[in-house]
């Protein structure tokens, strides 16, 4: 099988060249401390700080959703690899206005290992408090200790963000972050695989007919693979899992996000979303606000996701806060 | 080589379903009438109105740019497929509020045709005043008269969207996109073929190590087959070509776009628009806006366009004006 092409100079810059264009496209408005620091060029005095970050290669996530009511600062890993402990050290301590820094990043092993270094270096020298809410929405995997952050990512972001500008405190900011993960769960589908930049090699490898629900962003095992079946069978799979999570009771208020994972089409999209509201519809769910776009992806990997997140007054109110990033805006 | 895998359901639905997806996505903003034609449920009263739409298949372009600042209605062909004559007259009548309606979507001879008896069976039936103005900005076909509409459309709809919502008139509306089209060119690169969802297979065929610049969104032939090549050096060609072609002057504010035409991803996108900026930067010419995502594309083809607007005041403040959309907003 043919390397996958990607328009790309040599493979050791790409990081550094992504970060680059996110200082260029901002017009202004970000700035690169470090190597992998991205941060905002003002910062509001005195406000809750936030840190995101990850592994490259996920664009949007993380990097791309830095900005006013967003993050603070995204900490950038090498493609699909944790960031390194002292670039999340040096993002703590670029966005620290005095009221503690909140870290939300993906379920990850090596992220929670990196952050969690970075972190207590930072609180060593500044004596700057540091608080984590982890992104874990993947309900592909039972035990809820080891689930994975993928594409209900984004909400969790957006949430910490308005979070974050709004609160007091840093415990404030952070409970709220919390009920956001307590109340989202995602279930993901793939398709095709994506491949690694550097080598234009496949991450994993499916049947030409064969799709995988439940797959992780890396090409982590699901929950079944399946024969290619037609989308309203798919997405009340989907829905019945996710659903059943958490589970989700008629007269609950949800946003509803439809993820990207990279060459799915919006045609494709659009045709689960409108299985998807009306499977809610029959189950008594009202659904307060959809998003529909690629904000977590895998390379050029096919498929998609779906995420319901269980609203009340306070999440809603954050969600539909306004923010700016170069990826996402709201008025 | 194996078919491309699609999320759908019987294709002869494809289309339908995807209106319904816009429809149930939209909260209540847009509703269907006749089979092809996505309308707003609230247009304001008195307001020039305006139409776009185009072959399906290439969403975000052009049905999702339905809303508030936006487009009044869009109307939807089948896959790669101009829309029928009776579905434009449909959606002229929806949206006329007798101020007249002006008609935007790409410069290619199906639609010219269809849109043509759509309109002049809308002025048969009820008088209503239609003019047109084509979206044809890309600057590989030398011809200016044959020029396709493709990534820098998003710019027109966008600008037209607000030039109906503001002026007094059609004629007024219509100046501004028209100055909008002169001002505006796009070159896109192919790397990788999309596919008919219809049949799974690729629109055209390039080889292992071959990209094309100036391929046309549904395979048309472009301006240079090439090997591969560094992202730096095609982005340079890419300026070159595009800034040669109007020509862009030291000292003129432009906005640039960066169009995913599928399966590309941010990481790629992020290094060429570094390039971009420092190509613009050393020719003086100042980057007003940036906009980088998937405005209009080709199913999964991987390839991107580069848009340049040459900006002024008008065209300046009707491309930053609110507006509202299933896949574009702003404050």
């Amino acid at each position: 099988m043919a390397k996958v092409k990607k328009i790309i100079n040599e493979t050791e810059n790409i990081v550094g060249e992504v970060l680059d264009g996110y200082v260029a496209a901002s017009m202004g408005k970000l700035r690169r401390t470090d190597d992998r620091v991205l941060v905002r060029t003002e910062i509001e005095p005195g406000k809750v700080g936030l840190v995101i970050g990850g592994g490259s290669g996920h664009e949007p996530v993380y990097t791309s959703y830095v900005g006013k009511g967003m993050a603070d600062a995204s900490v950038a890993g090498n493609i699909f690899a944790a960031p390194a402990p002292q670039f999340v050290t040096a993002a703590i301590k670029a966005v620290d206005q005095g009221k503690g820094v909140l870290l939300v990043y993906g379920n990850y092993a090596g992220d929670v290992l990196n952050f969690d270094m970075g972190a207590e270096d930072a609180t060593d020298d500044t004596g700057v408090e540091v608080r984590t809410a982890l992104v874990a929405d993947d309900c592909a995997t039972p035990d809820l200790a080891t689930r994975r952050g993928i594409g209900g990512g984004f909400y969790q972001v957006k949430i910490a963000g308005a979070a974050c500008a709004e609160a007091q405190s840093l415990e404030e900011a952070e409970a709220a972050v919390n009920k956001c993960r307590q109340n989202l769960r995602t279930l993901g589908v793939a398709v095709s695989a994506g491949s690694l930049p550097e080598t234009g090699e496949p991450t994993f490898t499916l049947g030409d007919d064969e799709i995988e629900i439940g797959l992780g962003a890396h090409g982590e095992v699901g929950v079944e693979r399946a024969k290619l079946m037609p989308a309203d069978v798919l997405t009340t799979k989907m829905i019945d899992h996710l659903v059943a999570d958490l589970p989700y009771q008629a007269g609950d208020r949800v946003a509803l996000l439809f993820n990207n994972l990279g060459a799915t089409t919006q045609m494709e999209l659009m045709i689960v979303a409108r299985k998807a509201f009306q499977l809610l519809g029959e189950l008594g769910i009202e659904v307060a606000r959809c998003d529909i776009g690629a904000f977590f992806c895998s390379q050029e990997m096919a498929g998609f996701s779906i995420s319901l997140l269980k609203l009340d007054d306070q999440l809603e109110h954050l969600l539909n806060a306004p923010c700016e990033s170069i990826t996402f805006t709201q008025g």
